[in-house]
């Protein structure tokens, strides 16, 4: 071989090497098969692949540029199971015992009282008030680290009463499969939802690749304050801001500051969520996920011809509200493949 | 020219096209000159060239993760000027005659009679509360939409008294290209203010490039309403959050959810959200902006051998922290080739 030759060849190398990399970007930014295979073919899968479509394609008439393009989704009900009772108020009766343990002044104050004593009947008759007390107990007098370390602690051991798995494995892979595909559109996924701030954000990163900021719910009030002379931000007594029904968007707001393109829910908790989104301009998207699925899942709520629920429920007039503005309502029995990633 | 050879020579172009491809791609990444032109060269400058260095690359024992790379900056004073008032006062105090004209009542009411009046008298012995009670009269009523269009209208004709100009202008360039070398660096930059959240979102993604989302700032009372049955958030009167001082870390967790790597400040409002900044672990900046330069800007507060300020003040021991602490202190005189752009 000539030198001109190795010169040649090596140059070679060097433009086909360059030329593989360019390629393979490429092939990154490529749609690999079906991204959503856990939805049966269907109206509510239509819904989600043709709004994605028109609001992403450049020479749509409904593009909606990348910095718009949010899309909120309700926690309990929406992207996990909520019953028999909010995974955080499972949290919250369970941790209240070592609460009161560091404080056994509590043992003999309700609501407290009957969670301690494990009193069934009085734990049934509690009110939202009392759920709200003992959810506040559980956080307050916690830094934001402590409470973040408490809420995975028990997240890893704490079983589901009907499933016996933790409560992170009771995720919807259908709305896993959604926001993913969503997010490779450029869309930030937002959840949104009754549920505390500070107790979602200890585990959505890990279950649905949401990071904090991106997690908008009901907030504690929490306090700046130097502790052995260390800036600490506590959890403090009291409640802030519930973040639920008319108050979803003031939630939506006071974080993002913009109008979602896209909103998923599940109950009357998400109704003034889905009316603020999709009344903006433009292409916008409105989910709501009925629980109509009582093998694999839990059937409630009047929209599915079953009583009110306590937990998250779906009343007849929500229902034909998603009909006259033509939100998709999911039914979990016949659109959804499969409901969870271990099934 | 044999076929092999054409078959050779566009094989070649593709393999030389890809490789350009690459290669721009390439140099896009590369720094392209002082990213930091208007700062001199000195303490202050390399005290933000070698925190981004440092927590940047990935051989560095102080990389920071890219999804953990938070700045927050103050905006009055830190990164605008708020001498001789907040532009959101200005902005107030020119609005609150509109406001009036559409509720004459108001206008036999104080704080709004002294403002319409023009009694600079009685103007010059407003408390914070008075100023607050302006602020909430002309946003409350608005839509969110409606009131960020005021606030950009007022913005394209409003001057500052002594600059001539608009307010939007007097941006201060230095900072402006420290929030633009951080995000090419991963860095997602928030404005973190005492000023109305709503009233700098209006103007924060034109001014700073810095989107609707990233706005941590003092908040007023939304509603959600149905206008004409149009689903509508509404501005109401009253505060909901006023973030300044030790409220700061608590607004930056709302929003957020993370301590930030860095916070840029310059005056008591900004020393806690300073000190929980850089009382993390790892690498990380803090700094405060010093109003030393009376001839191209002004020069006020104590740590500059001045008296205090009613706005925007730097008390003497709040510069002691910084030293303490290792913040960095810069001087607009010494540490600055030019402050504004259009100097």
């Amino acid at each position: 071989m000539s030198l001109t030759n190795i010169y040649l060849s090596s140059r070679r190398r060097v433009l086909l090497s360059l030329a593989a990399l360019a390629l393979s970007a490429c092939a990154q930014m490529a749609p690999v098969g079906d991204p959503l295979p856990s939805w049966k073919d269907g109206a509510a899968k239509d819904a989600i692949v043709q709004f994605v479509r028109k609001t992403t394609d450049a020479g749509s008439p409904q593009f909606v540029p990348p910095a718009e393009r949010i899309a909120t989704f309700d926690q309990d009900g929406t992207l996990w199971v909520e019953q028999p009772l909010y995974a955080q108020v499972m949290f919250a009766l369970d941790r209240v015992k070592d609460v009161v343990k560091a404080q056994p002044a509590m043992a003999n104050e309700e609501p407290y009282k009957s969670v301690v004593t494990g009193d069934r009947a009085a734990m049934a008759q509690f009110t939202e008030q009392d759920i709200f007390k003992i959810v506040v107990a559980t956080q307050a007098g916690t830094t934001l680290e402590e409470f973040r370390g408490i809420v995975k602690a028990w997240a890893a051991t704490a079983k589901h009463p009907k499933y016996q798995r933790p409560y992170t494995e009771l995720v919807y892979q259908p709305m896993l499969e959604a926001m993913k595909y969503l997010r490779a559109n450029g869309y930030r996924t937002y959840i949104v939802t009754g549920g505390g701030q500070e107790f979602v954000r200890a585990l959505a990163e890990a279950v649905y690749g949401v990071p904090p900021e991106q997690v908008v719910g009901t907030m504690l009030k929490t306090d700046y304050a130097m502790r052995d002379g260390v800036p600490t931000m506590m959890n403090a007594p009291g409640l802030f801001f519930v973040n639920d029904k008319a108050t979803k968007p003031v939630g939506i707001n006071m974080i993002i500051g913009r109008r979602p393109q896209v909103a998923f829910g599940n109950s009357d908790g998400d109704q003034q969520m889905l009316e603020w989104t999709t009344a903006g301009t433009g292409a916008r998207l409105g989910m709501l996920v009925l629980h109509d699925d009582a093998q694999r899942e839990y059937a409630y709520g009047p929209a599915n011809g079953l009583p009110d629920s306590k937990v998250g429920t779906f009343p007849q007039v929500l229902y034909d509200e998603a009909k006259r503005k033509g939100w998709t309502v999911i039914s979990m029995k016949n659109d959804w493949k499969r409901i969870f990633a271990f099934e």
